[in-house]
């Protein structure tokens, strides 16, 4: 990549970044009233749900502290961290520790879900904010909770199965790879082993289980052991979310001095699914493809969603970047140039988030129950941070 | 409606019933290993999946049956009806009494849901399948599990809430809806009054609880005596679920020697669904809508889905019948016209389910976990015979 490409792909991201994505949620979202955000939000900050979801307050809240800790220590931004932060242990926690799905904008519960996800987010909004704050007690928050998290995930029918038990166990990506990118976040904070741990189990269990190298991607859903099972959930492959976990890879590696085994595992499951993924009559990714080529059977399986493109423009970048690898720098082209060429709002700024297959804007909602401030400026801060690093070498 | 027009009409609906919709589902359904239906099937029929939804497995030994009772006492379809009660039997039930959502291809149970819709589509096939029969152990089984299923309904506690208790009250409108369908059905084998009191309080909550007169919609979902939630939830109409609906209740009507009030409230709801659900911009009826004009979260929101067209060529055929409107007679044929243009498959027969906006496939699937074969052979068996008691005049 040469260095005025570098130089004019950072402007897009920081700028990007930090006059277009985060204004429009500085702007709409924090709610000086009942505390938290109001983040089910229409195209131009309209307020569509005031129902607070909380996966995205945990998110929103580990953005703030990031860039506060990773672009400049901004009061504002602290801010707004400590805003979310208030809310999630104001309204965010059961009795039992685990934390509710949604709430009223007030903070009265709405449901709690079997998974663990808003756990998840909650965990690293918590640590990001410890290390910006240097908040003591948002750490041991943190902590705690992940390990409550893994208490859950570990102990045998503490969460309530979504199947009757006995007749298929089957086991969710979703779960070593969040594990895996949580791990990441919260050791930087705090130095118990367990983080390594489970980011080593997390791996294997990727790596091993989840890899299936006969039909060449990362399933979705497979058997305790890894079992490939021949139903329509367990050929589901989603493309994006097997990106995102390459590049959680990639960052792995890094962290442990560019580990050429793990780079290469990384870029193998990203090389598999840019190629099942990406849509040869529209271009774009395809949000689920079922392994052996059957149709998969939910309704936005053909929909290209905003996330998974966040997730690939930075993969790629990153693989280019590790591996100088050229067919990683173009297809980030061939990836950046689609999604900025159909996601992003010309009027209000941000992306929407759900195109047709087409490309055609199929919903102008800017926020609901799992679409907030997360994707979107994560990627536009990593590509610009990683760029800054291939321009200085460092 | 001119009488070459009915001729014409009831030949599309009547080879298309007999000739392409139910051939497709006698060729390749039928599990002769395990008993059952297999009706998870790509275009051609190809297997996709071996579980087996039950909310199909109920709809398709009803269908059988139906044809048997209504069309002619043919042997086969008596086999077949009687070939998916076996199955209900032996592997639908859980201790309780309540139905499993999914069993494998053996009838090992998958999943149970807190909905009650499996048990109201088998109460459906198991008296449908009395009356063909004449089995009255299947008549005990319908009206047996029919209580069941009000007892579940009406006992505060019994169904495992959907939310945390307490906060948010909200109803489904699916309930009453299909309530009063289940009970139309029942009573044509059992003379106990409460399907017609069934009826009546069903009638009452529709028409009072979710018609909303300001919006001039049927809501999907309100408070506990018909609170308005201005929450994406609360706005949300599925305009095709509110006109089948609307056909229930002119069913209703014409079994009270066409009752003029319900009639004219039936028409309200269909007219208010046809003008809101239709699509302006590609023609078809989309799918959810929000009664303010927000965006519906919904992925599938904009989505052109077989059974809402199904359910509004019947509609607007028996309004026409009804009231002698020849508005609905056009809308019947916009409707029709649209519907047979995009849904059908011209190579291997019957209809996609599931397509875009524009009316572009979206799935090639004709079966899935809530596609099978009911509201397609439905629409064409009903309008069928109703286009014949318009051309003899009884």
């Amino acid at each position: 990549m040469n260095p005025q490409r570098v130089n004019d792909l950072i402007e897009v991201y920081r700028t990007g970044l930090l006059n277009d994505t985060i204004p429009f949620w500085t702007r709409h979202a924090p709610d000086r009233e009942f505390g938290g955000f109001l983040t089910f939000l229409d195209a131009d900050g309209t307020v569509v749900s005031t129902d607070k979801p909380m996966w995205v307050a945990g998110r929103i809240t580990w953005l703030f502290a990031r860039l506060y800790n990773v672009v400049e220590p901004k009061p504002q931004w602290l801010e707004l961290a400590r805003h979310g932060i208030d809310f999630l242990r104001k309204h965010g926690f059961d009795d039992d520790g685990r934390m509710f799905y949604s709430v009223t904008r007030d903070g009265r519960p709405l449901r709690k879900r079997r998974y663990l996800f808003t756990e998840t987010f909650a965990a690293i909004g918590l640590a990001e904010y410890a290390k910006a704050a240097k908040d003591e007690q948002a750490r041991n928050e943190s902590c705690d909770l992940f390990k409550l998290i893994m208490r859950y995930h570990t102990t045998p029918g503490m969460l309530e199965p979504k199947g009757i038990p006995g007749t298929r166990a089957l086991k969710s990506h979703a779960m070593p790879m969040i594990l895996l990118a949580t791990s990441q976040v919260l050791r930087q904070v705090d130095d118990d082993p367990i983080y390594d741990q489970v980011i080593d189990a997390s791996l294997h269990e990727v790596l091993n289980h989840f890899v299936n190298t006969d039909y060449e991607v990362l399933l979705e859903n497979v058997g305790p052991d890894g079992e490939f099972l021949d139903e329509p959930e367990g050929r589901e492959v989603n493309p994006g979310h097997a990106i995102e976990t390459s590049w959680f890879i990639m960052e792995e590696a890094r962290h442990r001095g560019n580990d050429p085994e793990l780079i290469r595992r990384a870029c193998q499951i990203l090389d598999w699914s840019l190629k099942f993924g990406w849509d040869t009559r529209h271009g774009g990714l395809l949000y689920f493809k079922d392994c052996k080529g059957y149709p998969n059977p939910k309704y936005e399986h053909d929909m290209k969603l905003w996330w998974p493109h966040n997730e690939a423009i930075y993969a790629t970048l990153l693989a280019h970047h590790l591996t100088g690898d050229g067919k990683y720098a173009d297809w980030h082209t061939k990836l950046h140039d689609w999604a900025y060429r159909h996601f992003p709002d010309p009027e209000h700024g941000e992306w929407f988030g759900y195109l047709h297959r087409d490309g055609s804007v199929s919903s102008t909602l800017k926020g609901n129950m799992w679409k907030g401030p997360f994707h979107l400026p994560r990627m536009q801060l990593n590509c610009w941070k990683l760029l800054e690093e291939m321009r200085t070498g460092h």
